[in-house]
C-alpha cells in the first residue's frame, strides 16, 4: 500500500481487535460468561444513544459515542483494573498514560492527538459528554449484574459503598439513572447479594 | 420503577446482551477464536469513525455510528447468516423483518419507530451513511481474515467471487476502502487462500 496515512490508521484499527480480549469482572446475563472490554463498550454506547434524553445537560451525541466506544482502548496495554481493587487503581493512571502513547502514537498526528483528546476528555470528566459517558459506564455494569442477582458482587464481596461511590459519579451525569442505581443497591443489600 | 419508558428501555438494553452470544465466521486476530456481533459492531463503528475521510460522500457520523452499532441487532433473533451462505440468504430477509418486530416492538413508540428506521435504512442501503456503513461491515472482518492469512475463508474454501462481489458495495460507500480490498484479494489469490 502507497498510502502512509492509511496504512497507518489500517495498522491502528487492526491493533483494536485486541481489546476484544481484554476480560472485566462483570458477567453477561443469563449468568454467561465474562464480558470484555470491546463488549462493554459497544453496548453502553448504543445505551448512550438510547438514554440519552436521561443526561442531566445537553450532549453532543456523535462525541459522546466514540468516547464511549475508546474510553477502554488503553487497556489493551495496561489491562482492566477492577473498579474495587484499591492496590491496582494507585497505579492505574501512570499505566494507562504509557498505554496511550503507544497506541494513540500508531495513528497520523491528526487523529493522534483526536483520539488521546478524546480519552483525556473523558478521564478529566469535565464535560456533559464525559460526564453522561461515566454514567453508562457504571449503569451498564450495573443493568447485567442486577439481571444475573448480584453473582460478581457475591463473588468480590462487594459492599454496597462501592458501586454507591461510582454512582456518585452517575450522579453528575444522569439524575434519573442514579435513582435507577440506589433503587437497585438497596434491592441487593436487602437480598444479601451486596454487604450494607 | 414506575418509570414505565424507562423499564421498556432497560428491558431492551438487557435483551440487547444477547448480541454478544451471535457468531460469526470471522476469527479474532493472531487466529484466535470466532468474533461475535457485538464485537464486529463495535469494531467496524470504531472504524466508521477513523476512516470517514474516505466515504466517497459527505456523512452525518452520529448517524454513521449508530447504524452500524445496531445493524446486526436483528440476529439475536434471527441468526447470523454466513455472507457465502447461499440457502440461508434466501430465507434472511423474511426472517430479519419478523426479528425486527420482535426486538424494536420492545421499546417505546418513538424509539421502535426510530430504530427499525435506522436498521431499515442500513438494509435498503439509499443513503451515504448506509453506504458506508456497509463499506465497514465488509472491510472490518476482510482486515481481519487478512491478519489471519484468510484462515477463515480457506475454512469454507471460497473462491474471490465472493469478497469481490461485496466489495462491489464497499465500492459504492469508499472507492479508497475498495480498492485497498482489491489489492488483498488478489494477494490471497496468489497465496491460494482464495479461489480465483
Amino acid at each position: 500500500m502507497d498510502n502512509q496515512r492509511l496504512a497507518q490508521q489500517l495498522a491502528f484499527a487492526l491493533q483494536i481487535d485486541d481489546e476484544k480480549n481484554v476480560l472485566r469482572q462483570t458477567l453477561l446475563s443469563n449468568h454467561g460468561r465474562r464480558e470484555n472490554d470491546a463488549e462493554h463498550a459497544w453496548h453502553m454506547t448504543v445505551m448512550a444513544y438510547l438514554l440519552r434524553e436521561y443526561s442531566n445537560e445537553p450532549i453532543d451525541i456523535a462525541r459522546t459515542m466514540i468516547m464511549t466506544l475508546t474510553h477502554d482502548l488503553v487497556e489493551i496495554f495496561a489491562g482492566d483494573t477492577y473498579a474495587y481493587d484499591a492496590e491496582g487503581q494507585k497505579t492505574a493512571a501512570t499505566r494507562e498514560a504509557a498505554a496511550a502513547d503507544q497506541l494513540f502514537g500508531m495513528l497520523p498526528a491528526d487523529q493522534a492527538e483526536e483520539f488521546r483528546a478524546i480519552w483525556e476528555e473523558f478521564e478529566q470528566n469535565q464535560t456533559p459528554e464525559a460526564r453522561f459517558a461515566h454514567a453508562m459506564d457504571n449503569v451498564q455494569p450495573i443493568m447485567l449484574n442486577d439481571s444475573n442477582d448480584g453473582e460478581s458482587w457475591r463473588i468480590h464481596d462487594v459492599a454496597r459503598s462501592g458501586p454507591a461511590g461510582r454512582n456518585a459519579l452517575t450522579r453528575q451525569g444522569s439524575t434519573t439513572l442514579a435513582d435507577y442505581v440506589d433503587e437497585l443497591l438497596d434491592k441487593h443489600v436487602a437480598a444479601g447479594n451486596l454487604r450494607p
